[in-house]
């Protein structure tokens, strides 16, 4: 399966005819990560006809309404579909406070365990493992304790060379090994190099998912050369006082930093309310930086 | 402006493509009335393009999410959007204190106070009242406290014969009194009888609104003959049994009640997600009742 970004909600604080408050979700090697929760989530799930049985970890980069308050409905109706998985819920230090009354009276018998990890939204740290990825926390500029994710695919085993083993009698107990990149040594004690028995494995993949924040270049070492930006772009030019009072960013900001930081490729998100139609946020974008694209509800961007 | 109801989630606990959780807003006498809040509910109204200056109040019939999970998102935008006409919110014991800390959390600068009105939902009473309308609450019988609303809109002023009034020289300062029934006294002490004065005012209307229920003939004297009744009807025939265990109703229920409470109109609604398609719920309903009409998301019904 590629890896794939589902846009659930690409809008900002008020929701509009066409986009939802912010959230998405992550495909990566048969496992989703949702990062963002905000009203109308679960809606947005069911319209796409999305599976989540994947769905183990959810990423909240703050607390403000257009990003969480999806999480009560959908826990709520994962109860009610009788999930069993246990649920991570990944945010800013006062997470578990705000929602655990309301999970406590509206979800008292949902039959799976809801576990809130709490992180430190200003520090720079990795705030989250598993076989497939690294998340880190990046520190972002915002009215409130704000942290985007960077998700860091891990190393994919080699590919090995059915032949090679064959002619040196690898035992299959060995292959997993191998395929780490380890050497093998035959009963003659002879070193056989990984690079004779593999190939190098598939390329790895790098997302990070900033919004919301001010234009802020501290994070460009932390989000250099991935391959897909999500940067908030609230506004356009014209609001640019707009956005440094509300402590946003421009178009043309997110697209500064995805130039600064040599991304492969930007997508824009959390557009104001005031635009029905974001083609001005990409005009601007465009001018500074070629490889952008709008997020919009509902639609999937293959990584 | 011609009362109506405007359905903004017809769904019941898990939403559907085109089925969001419940919430309706009953438009009379200039004033806007919100009936249950579930989660999107402001997103419906965005996509509707409401215009909700005019509400004041908003009633939730019990504590279940796919009723009130809404009304963080909706208080919040109201926020953003700088209402300061005070919101009132009656709802069963208990939802103060389920809110009010999310509340103090998100919405801590918002220029208006959310007011809650908190009522027994065990007992049949006048609850709120204004100009207007009367609303009592309507014990129903589902797994939680929950109460259904009668809306009774209160007698309108009679309509002055201008020439009557003109003939027997009557001071506007009287015009009032006259209106509401009084007859009128002249400086010779003659007594002209207010039907000689006024011709009877327009109807009034009541609509009654009972979800979630199971099939409870105690509400039959408390929604008697009202104009319009929304009943839920969550389930077809073939799902009595579910339909008896979760304490919701069958759409031939609904449709008895009505018949039974000598309503004029029957509107279903709570649709279980299972039907794509409620057209064997109508069909059931029809039945036993012929006037009988689907609630839809973003369906206006004029009374």
């Amino acid at each position: 399966m590629p890896a794939r970004l589902i846009i659930l909600g690409a809008g900002s604080a008020l929701p509009t005819r066409n986009n939802f408050p912010t959230s998405q979700i992550l495909e990566l090697r048969d496992k989703q990560y949702m990062i963002d929760c905000g009203e109308g989530t679960q809606i947005r799930m069911r319209q796409m006809g999305l599976k989540i049985n994947r769905l183990g970890h959810i990423f909240i980069s703050h607390l403000h309404g257009d990003h969480c308050f999806g999480l009560i409905g959908l826990i709520s109706s994962f109860g009610m579909l009788n999930r069993t998985a246990d649920l991570y819920i990944h945010g800013p230090v006062g997470i578990a406070a705000l929602f655990e009354p309301q999970l406590q009276f509206f979800c008292e018998h949902i039959p799976f365990k809801v576990v809130f990890e709490e992180f430190d939204a200003g520090k720079n740290k990795l705030i989250f493992e598993d076989r497939s990825v690294e998340v880190h926390s990046i520190p972002l500029k915002h009215r409130v304790p704000c942290s985007g994710f960077l998700f860091r695919e891990k190393t994919k085993d080699r590919h090995i060379i059915r032949e090679m083993i064959d002619f040196y009698q690898v035992p299959i107990a060995r292959i997993n090994l191998i395929k780490k990149g380890a050497d093998f040594v035959t009963e003659e004690g002879k070193i056989i190099s990984n690079d004779i028995l593999t190939c190098p494995p598939d390329k790895t993949i790098s997302y990070a998912y900033c919004s919301d924040t001010a234009y802020s270049e501290k994070i460009i070492p932390l989000i250099a050369g991935v391959d897909l930006l999500y940067h908030e772009a609230t506004f356009a030019e014209t609001e640019q006082i707009r956005a440094k009072t509300t402590l946003h960013s421009t178009a043309s900001q997110a697209a500064t930093i995805a130039s600064k930081a040599k991304v492969e490729q930007l997508i824009l998100g959390h557009f104001s309310a005031r635009y029905n139609d974001q083609q001005i946020l990409l005009d601007e974008a465009k001018a500074i930086f070629e490889p952008v694209l709008l997020a919009e509800d509902m639609k999937i961007f293959y990584l």
